[in-house]
């Protein structure tokens, strides 16, 4: 990647983001009546600085195949609902005890555990509510609708997301292998990236061969994104990720470098990354955000 | 109704239980693998012998209208996902803290805390898996399958049981009135149950005249059960119920008769049920188990 493309990224990135939050913001206007303390704690981690990386790379998806960014909108807030609700429930006492997230006490710090798992459970709700309103089918075709929810809510699940969850907790002080760090790591992380990316090309118009290239770009970089996660946990500074270094050592979590070690785990992530921006070759200039994100996850600090 | 009504009544409802029953665990075969406990956890709290009410509501919403009870089936069985997880969840140490569930141990008592978050995380998450399902949409018009999705996802989350159990929690303890009791019983029971029937009916063919009928037979309904579920609480069998009566007073429960006492609560329940029986007389003897479930509703003791 030429030097000179990085800030057209970093404009992007700036660009789509804004988009997003615009659009979450509309969805969610200030909380008011009975149940203004659950929306408020919705809308507190919805809007706690994250990247908005899953609807980005679903934005990212549909202009790769020559849809349109904007007509995917909602669902690509939906993938941001969806992420954050795991985030709400990862943190709480009975999962990862959390107390800081993106440098902010955790949902359930703030409005407590009940509100905080309510929050999480609306959220997840929400999402489906938000893919499926009326705006958005009238310019997408409804069966591709379904396929492309299908596919999210597949992701998220216990085939997916959530399976990894509970993967990563059952194991969590158990020496594991390669295999099992696999399976989380493709499961939790990977899985919900692979569908925001996918799910974009879906309902940007992408047939079955645009569709397996897509998705196999978005496994590399899921896996990808996970390993480098493992790495600045090691690296990392606490300031710059807002969450505190060193936690997965301490918790005895599963990481591609507790199994492989440092070296390996970059040379794989490198290779990951190489390997997911060739496979982008047939979709041109159209797929240039796609590549540059690739290699933005292994070079962020955060 | 005529008393030899009743028997009918019982054969559909073990008729209709043992079609979804038999789907459900088509849809649920035997865990393996290293999300195996997961799903393990998932098939206890929904294999551990519920009603299905909602469920059938969903079949006998599209009879009632002239749709197949057969086609709607995935969506039914996806309601009984939904009811499930907000159980697993409601019942959580950090929320409810019970012990016993329909007679049987808790699924956090069985799974521990982490795994049972995410069943029911997964089992939310499974419904709408299995509401976009490729089978179901070939036989039910894609806009309509996201008109019925997009209803159910809105009566689960936040603007309806999620808020309606956020409510609950907060006010535990609290000397509410009526209207916020109202609001509690609507949004925490009531929501799913109206969602259920309207549901079948929107993809058993309803218009819009029809699923105002039916809707709002829902909402008696729904209300109506709620109410039964307060006064089983104080009248109730323990053993016969599966939990422990009483625990709604114990725990400073906002219920109707803590707000309005037991005589005058049956007879807005009577009032009810009778309302929204009335309110079926378009639909001829379609409706006739809609019928006949509104009024088992207040004579069930468990």
């Amino acid at each position: 990647m030429p030097r000179e493309a990085v800030p057209d990224l970093k404009t992007y990135l700036a660009e789509k983001r804004a988009i997003v939050d615009t659009a979450l913001h509309d969805y969610f206007p200030e909380p008011e009546g009975l149940t203004s303390d659950l929306t408020e704690a919705m809308r507190y981690s919805l809007f706690a600085g994250g990247k908005r990386l899953r609807p980005i790379l679903c934005i990212a998806g549909a202009e790769a195949v020559g849809g349109s960014g904007k007509e995917v909108l909602p669902v690509a807030c939906a993938l941001e609902l969806i992420h954050t609700y795991s985030l709400i429930h990862d943190d709480l006492p009975l999962m990862d005890d959390d107390d800081f997230r993106r440098g902010q006490p955790t949902n359930h710090r703030v409005f407590g555990e009940p509100i905080a798992l309510l929050a999480g459970d609306g959220l997840l709700t929400e999402a489906f509510s938000l893919m499926t309103s009326p705006g958005i089918s009238v310019r997408i075709p409804p069966h591709i609708l379904l396929k492309a929810i299908r596919l999210i809510a597949q992701a998220a699940g216990h085939e997916g997301m959530v399976g990894g969850q509970a993967v990563d907790i059952q194991w969590e002080g158990k020496k594991a292998d390669l295999p099992v760090v696999n399976f989380m790591h493709t499961h939790k992380t990977g899985a919900l990236i692979t569908a925001s990316v996918a799910s974009g090309a879906v309902l940007g118009g992408a047939d079955e061969s645009q569709l397996r290239a897509i998705t196999s770009y978005g496994e590399k970089i899921g896996l990808a994104f996970q390993i480098s996660d493992d790495i600045l946990d090691i690296e990392g500074d606490t300031q710059t990720m807002g969450k505190r270094a060193g936690a997965d050592e301490e918790k005895g979590k599963m990481t591609y470098p507790a199994v492989l070690g440092l070296n390996e785990s970059k040379k794989i992530q490198s290779e990951l990354v190489e390997t997911a921006v060739q496979g982008l070759w047939e979709f041109g200039s159209r797929a240039e955000p796609l590549r540059q994100i690739a290699r933005y996850i292994i070079e962020r600090k955060k």
